[in-house]
């Protein structure tokens, strides 16, 4: 089912960028779990086009409206749907692009898988649709926080320039939501630059999940790594992803990567954190931890090669309200599908007795 | 379901390290195709322990025995079930790791979340539970390989040596399956050295998949890329994965990282492969391309500190029939895992009706 | 996951009697369905309250609004979103039940299963959580009758009066949805009195499915009848289900039970249809034939025995708009889960290329 | 997935009736049971065929060989595989059947479907694929009992002949594992009349689940007794199914339906159990009642007619080992199935902290 994720919390979304209305439904969510709005509204505020100035400047009103599963201010078990009407639908002019396929986006395979595409402002494969993630993940971090379970995402490279000495001390600042650091202000820089010349940049998010307890993630195939990196490159523009010492740890010997223990407090001490809180699949206590490579957003302003639909040659040159860099609002969108994930695995182990 | 994986084609396994036998169930699998079982049996020599000089000298027999679902030769359309049994499952002493948790295995984890576990060679969390990964994706590649769609991998990286030209012209030999190049006896000296001391290497697996039709991979959560990250994830030993330009796309501009179009035949023809063949998770028509961390294997000679069940400090200096790197046995794991992924997006594309 | 159906075309419902507003999203539809908004609506307009004389006064306004996978009237392959608002869900009263359990109603084992109920009018439980079946089930119409599949439901027994001579010739009147029999006005005088005296009752309705090819369903845990079972059962009210002959065939000998064959055009001559079109779970080409038994509807205005939420007796008497008889509005939400199952079905043969 | 059931307690299975062996998975069980092979042993009599005079009196030696999941004797949490071995595959003669469809039986079903078919014995359609759900439930059951959870099934009719009066007092002896009552040796020589004629009978099987919790079921379309349906009736020769009051209710008024209730011990005491302790799909702490209609077996000396595979007219005269009833030998397969769901139930419901 491609429009759900998650094995016990499901999530199932909907809407397509200049549709009626996009939405989900949040299935097998907890009864009993206080539904704080003014988080749910902080949680997309963050990810809103035209909330930071390295965003792009359309404004685009993401206000949730809750459908159901929540009664006088709390969840009742049953499945909670919401909606988030596009209300500048109509306005856009996209008869420059409707006919053919822009470089980098999904317009071409769209086209080829269903015969048929909306469009406008790329349909559903618009980063419009992550609104939806946001709003379920937000939900997610609500049952979660009372489990004592934390999610943080935070900027660590922007078009080249990554820190070199990530503090970890989050919540980070808009308008990159990045630790601070003599980089970050370079990042900041790189983006505008970037916008100024019609171009784009990518770089790395990092996410670390705290409180987690030792035993959540499955052992074959549905290992909490795995299942996060599905959940995670499911995100438009992701192209990677790794945990721990990552694809560092391919220039390691065994020796240096391995997290050697000591008698600790109830669990073992781990003297390092390589495995990134993840060993055979299943967690470990430590802090879990991962990055993400976004790539550079396709939209620029440079002419490019390309074909239309009825397989001509053109060019194209996108002008207009782009995001220069997509890093920071994809910062709460990597943060939503981790808590969705974190949390459908801990309704699964709590299946099991164990806690 | 933990020990399943594909939505309409779903391979299920089962089994322990020193068990009785493991095996699994290969479920949706058309009927009609001829089962090779030569083909079969070359898949299981390429991963099975002892096979090449690089590998650990445990002699395993892995025989892949069908139970079901092939009748005269041809598959039936029903679940195919098969078994491999453990011939050799009594013979060895775990005493010396009974009671403590080696440090990179999943022995604390395991003990963490079930209370319980099979302390022989690492329970269900052992390496050897790949081999029921590449029988079923042996099955799968049969299909496949009638649909004109091939699946190969290499190593491309090891103990930090990385080839810095890839020729890609599959099949790679053995003993370490990477692509030949000044590279690649380096490669092979590096683990060579690394047994000698007793010690393990990573590197990095790179696959491609080649004559995939676009239109291939599902919108919005099950994206083509996210779907096979999913299932390479889920291999014991790997900690990153990366498409196309990958982590590398972090470092450029969105103009230098789109893949512009020309007319093609039939279908564009791209001028660059950033994407690694799928653009909003749906393929493009060019080959699919990834790349792997794995990290190297835990078990080392040298001591290291560690824990016991009971929580008390103690070492551990594994000795042993240990791969010094896992590099050349995952190969063929990678290829299963992407071969059950690509089969089972095929038929789910083929229920609509557009090809 | 409760609020999904369908293995690769799926159905995600949510709402509550009387929320804000009920919905859908329906996933896996293909693409280039022209979405006929007037046969949706004509659809629920079957199933509104207030549409027949014999069901509920209560007028719900039951507009469908999609809100995304279509474009310019054709289904675009992507997820389905739809919502049907409630416009009056403030007026009504529920001081009287909001503290007990009305018997035969879901009131207490929600309670018990969640800790908290939405006591307005039944929350989830309510018969209005069907009106997102008949909606996606419309749409699932849409495909089939462009595959030539015909899905028709009638009631044909009310109160203990039953057809003694069902002659199939659909679609069927309101208000009954029945066929034409002597013993057609006889129930519809049997509903009329109920509603005179308070009371409820309940009835048979029958399914028949037209022009499915041989071959629909899978072998062992997912046939077609236990699919159909499974969707249909899960409509509130629904108490049993058999297919073809059914419980009449534990009256006879297996030589009187089997359908014998001829020599036919293409396929099979079956001599009888006993089996109901199915046979080992699989669709056999005739006409699948399937009987459910509605319970009569538990609100009735005689006073009964019950207990509050606190857990003391008391009795309860329902004043008010109810249903005397549910049957005729079950009529299409029975058609809906059968279409959208046979939908499902018909999609994963497709995908192993046998049509 | 065709040959898997369960949402997080996954049995999947496979196997033909006279391939080299059959087996299953099952998936998601919890670990620290104790497997008491015994019990499976005895269940797996229950089924055997020619465990009792009035079934086939083929002697299949049903051994289960548990393959993983179990160590030192108790369930590890990991997935445990069995397998059931083919001792006689081979002897059989079958060329007189092997061109031609049997009626009443999946001979042409599977061929339409396949296009190939494994006639010996009717392959994958076989009774004999009963014997994993068998071992599956048995496995279920150890862990029910654990929790209090006792599930019984009972032929109460037979070949026309019903027991007025139901005293439920399990377990049922052999041969016909009925209650105790006058018509239950009438039942008995209805049986062996069928068998001396070459002709089947046919009869019900009435199920009761004592000891379950209020709360179990999910509310929309996973309602208890939707999925309890869906896993019986995907139970060969199962052609109806109904709970509590089933089709009796469609001549019930309302009053005289609901279950009334009145102050009870912690849960509310109801005065009937004509919802079969269901009530909006959840159960309400009463027994689970429901009763399943098997149809008489196919196989009857009787001639009959069918048409070969490649379309002529012929006759068939089923003679040998055959049941002249399947009734006995479906009672365990019943629980076995009620067994695996409501475990799956009880494990989702833990989920949510409510137990």
């Amino acid at each position: 089912m491609s429009s759900s994720i998650g094995k016990i919390l499901t999530l199932t979304t909907f809407g397509e960028s200049h549709g009626v209305a996009l939405g989900g439904v949040l299935d097998g969510f907890p009864s009993g779990i206080e539904i704080d709005e003014d988080f749910i509204r902080s949680e997309m505020q963050r990810r809103r086009p035209g909330s930071t100035k390295l965003g792009t400047q359309r404004n685009e009103d993401d206000e949730v409206r809750i459908l159901s599963g929540v009664f006088e201010g709390v969840s009742t078990g049953t499945a909670i749907g919401f909606i988030i009407e596009n209300r500048t639908q109509r306005t856009a002019d996209y008869s420059a692009i409707k006919d053919l396929y822009r470089p980098g986006h999904a317009d071409y395979t769209y086209k080829a898988k269903y015969g048929i595409r909306d469009y406008r402002g790329g349909g559903r494969s618009s980063g419009r649709e992550t609104s939806c993630r946001v709003a379920g993940g937000a939900l997610a971090k609500l049952f979660l926080r009372r489990e004592g379970i934390r999610i943080d995402a935070g900027v660590i490279a922007a078009g080249g320039i990554r820190i070199k000495n990530v503090i970890w001390a989050p919540p980070f600042p808009a308008p990159l939501y990045a630790p601070e650091s003599p980089e970050r202000d370079e990042m900041i820089r790189a983006i505008e630059e970037a916008r100024a010349e019609g171009e784009s940049i990518g770089g790395i998010i990092e996410c670390r999940i705290s409180g987690v307890m030792p035993g959540l993630g499955d052992p074959v195939f549905d290992k909490l790594d795995a299942t996060l990196a599905h959940a995670v490159m499911s995100i438009g523009s992701v192209k990677g992803i790794e945990f721990g010492s990552g694809f560092e740890s391919t220039l390691r010997k065994g020796s240096e990567n391995n997290d050697q223990m000591r008698k600790g407090n109830g669990r073992p001490l781990f003297l390092s954190n390589n495995a990134g809180g993840i060993l055979g699949g299943i967690s470990n206590g430590e802090d879990i931890i991962f990055r993400v490579a976004i790539k550079p957003t396709p939209s620029v302003s440079k002419e490019q090669l390309t074909v239309t639909e009825s397989g001509e040659n053109t060019t194209l040159s996108v002008h207009g309200r782009h995001d220069p860099s997509i890093l920071p609002r994809a910062v709460p969108v990597v943060e939503a599908m981790a808590a969705l994930t974190i949390a459908d695995h801990l309704l699964v182990e709590r299946a099991y007795g164990r806690r």
